[in-house]
């Protein structure tokens, strides 16, 4: 039996309506709806010859054992945020069940080839992302700030994923999982806009950026907007607008890729009669190269100190959170370049500026790759996310091929 | 008897000490505490030959009857914010009790002399301020929006004002006060720096600033923080950014003490990992010549559009409240002016920028003025709100000047 590409979008179509409603996808990890979606992917697998576990951080894996135990891994995520999209994260575990029955049905490969479905890669209901892939790939450190995360609703994490099947306190034992890991392959929809505008259908993804996402506290001094003179006022909004729009200007100067963002302002008092007493703002950079994250930071930084003097207010770094650049392995990255330039006759080769399972793969010391489909408007996290049928299908095809070259690969390398 | 400046800084002692607490003055309109602040008040002016009227609007009335009916009118108001200071409002009605005091003593003089204490000046408990001098004034034409008020608990304003006697439905009949005023003087601190910095202790006011205040609402597109290139974005956040600088060389342009205030920008989504999709910014212009008021909103209407351009976003401003400039009476500035001199030997003319109730009574047609005294740092609404002990009693003495030359000039001009 060959691969259907058009298979995986009626499936895609079919998991939409199952556990979705008129606010968008809803398989939020450890809720009723994931459950029934992890079940229903299982049922895509009946009949064919894999063994099931489900580990002790809640991923479930499908393994097609291989004349070698070493196993090429195609992996992905079913879970998505609270009114998400249809494609985040489900096109990659259903194109990878696809690819696995063509492989299976093919007769007994030569290295062992594993689907697996991550859990918590959105981190949706909890704020912790990428729960399942860190706990597998030995990564996870946070079990004491994990124990006190609770949900909108006050149900603590542990709590939650107990009444999954998961204890917290044994989540890291799903690190023997990777033990003969020798390859992992995620395709992905873009999340962004680049392949749209370049009007590609597919690409190769570099590697995840480094983030710096920090926490710039300014703090002046409130007071009243009618009797207070414009030279007597310390405003705090001034130095978060100043540095709103100098990260724009650093991005562009350091270049290659460079993200900054500002993701928001809280002022306060916060009211139309008084100048801001403190501005707290979000900053996130993003780089695939250190160095170049690193001398974004270092210039963010220089300038905010500039502003404050300018200001005479004053300005403290409260770090929220940071992740050095992860590179994908450069092999596999050309097994994704030919594979999309043979589906789709052309290609690109760029970073992913968000952060995916894969990037844990990769930290954890596997060769790793992703492949990005087109995304239309560059949106995801909501229900608007949408790729066009025929794309959907050449990602299926397209990912198909690196994993038989993957499993090529392992197997003469041994 | 003669006036006493320094029993007024003791009696303002006592009221905080009655009605305050660690966190400040708590004489918040329609409130047990400023039910006390009111009796209290009253209390000053025992055995003394004057008439009492609680008007249909909640404010307090005290009448020296004299040789004509028509009336100099001193006021202010004891109501206070929440967590507020001890002299806003308070310094006005208690100082102005002493100097009734003090003419009360004198015989009857040749014309009546009135003291009020205006109900919810500050508007601290249900967001509408001068309350009850705009239904003296008959300017209050909101009752149907202030029948939609309420505070933190849910209370109705009209029933809140009811449990202290107050029928919204017939609050204008506090018109009929007006009848017979031909002058109104207020005392009242600076609420801000002018004075402090230059060394002078009183001032006397020019008016009120005339206000813009108005909602901007950026809206450009929510979009990955690492995934969309910065050259795709939409930034809600760079154009209310923008205008945050902007609006500061507007007000140093056109200059002779116009002030602008963007008082805080809301982002949404607010998130670390999204570009600003909406960005709501508070603008505050004030100036006291309307010509210079609507040349700063032109300019800055004009600069919006511009960024709006730029950043290739939405703009639409919604207007919060406007109010013209309120010129105070010039020969009544002159007398406060010559009080000032008198008895601190030196003045300064300043406008207000917060409004007063003094603006409700200008706006109603009776020759008004106010005379400032200096606040230490500026602070006001809040407890470290203070004022030297040696300028309070300046203070009294310098209100007790123009109230004598009021009379004399209602007097002369029957």
């Amino acid at each position: 039996m060959a691969l259907e590409p058009a298979r995986v979008v009626r499936q895609l179509r079919e998991l939409k309506e199952l556990t979705g409603d008129e606010n968008g996808a809803q398989r939020v990890a450890w809720t009723d709806t994931w459950n029934t979606a992890r079940a229903w992917l299982d049922g895509l697998l009946e009949g064919l010859p894999l063994e099931r576990v489900r580990d002790a951080a809640g991923n479930d894996w499908w393994t097609l054992r291989g004349d070698s135990e070493r196993a090429v891994l195609i992996g992905g995520h079913i879970d998505s945020v609270v009114n998400g999209g249809w494609l985040d994260g489900s096109l990659n575990v259903v194109a990878g069940a696809e690819v696995l029955r063509r492989i299976a049905e093919e007769g007994t490969p030569p290295v062992t080839v594993r689907l697996v479905n991550w859990a918590d890669e959105e981190g949706s209901r909890f704020g912790r992302s990428l729960l399942g892939s860190s706990a597998a790939a030995g990564s996870m450190r946070d079990q004491e700030e994990l124990r006190r995360l609770t949900d909108g609703d006050g149900i603590a994490l542990p709590n939650a994923l107990a009444a999954c099947g998961v204890d917290l306190d044994h989540a890291l034992d799903a690190h023997a999982q990777l033990a003969s890991a020798a390859a992992y392959l995620e395709l992905h929809i873009e999340q962004g806009p680049v392949l749209e505008t370049m009007g590609i259908p597919l690409g190769a993804v570099l590697g995840t950026y480094g983030v710096e996402r920090w926490r710039i506290i300014w703090t002046g001094q409130a007071a009243h907007a009618g009797s207070t003179p414009m030279d007597r006022r310390r405003d705090a909004l001034a130095g978060a607008a100043k540095l709103a729009l100098e990260i724009r200007d650093i991005a562009a100067r350091v270049g290659n890729g460079a993200v900054c963002t500002s993701g928001g302002v809280v002022c306060k008092p916060g009211i139309v009669t008084s100048v801001v007493e403190t501005a707290e703002q979000l900053l996130d950079q993003r780089h695939l190269d250190a160095a170049s994250l690193a001398e974004m930071l270092r210039q963010a930084k220089e300038a905010s100190d500039r502003f404050a003097a300018e200001e005479n207010i004053d300005v403290t770094w409260e770090k929220i959170w940071s992740i050095e650049p992860i590179l994908f392995d450069e092999t596999l990255i050309d097994f994704c370049d030919e594979a999309c330039h043979e589906v789709a006759g052309v290609s690109h080769r760029l970073p992913s500026g968000p952060l995916h399972d894969a990037a844990e793969m990769a930290r954890a010391g596997v060769p790793t790759v992703m492949m990005f489909v087109q995304s239309l408007r560059g949106l995801s996290h909501t229900k608007l996310e949408d790729t066009l049928d025929e794309h959907l299908e050449l990602s299926v095809a397209a990912l198909d091929r690196p994993a038989d070259k993957a499993i090529a690969r392992v197997a003469a390398n041994p």
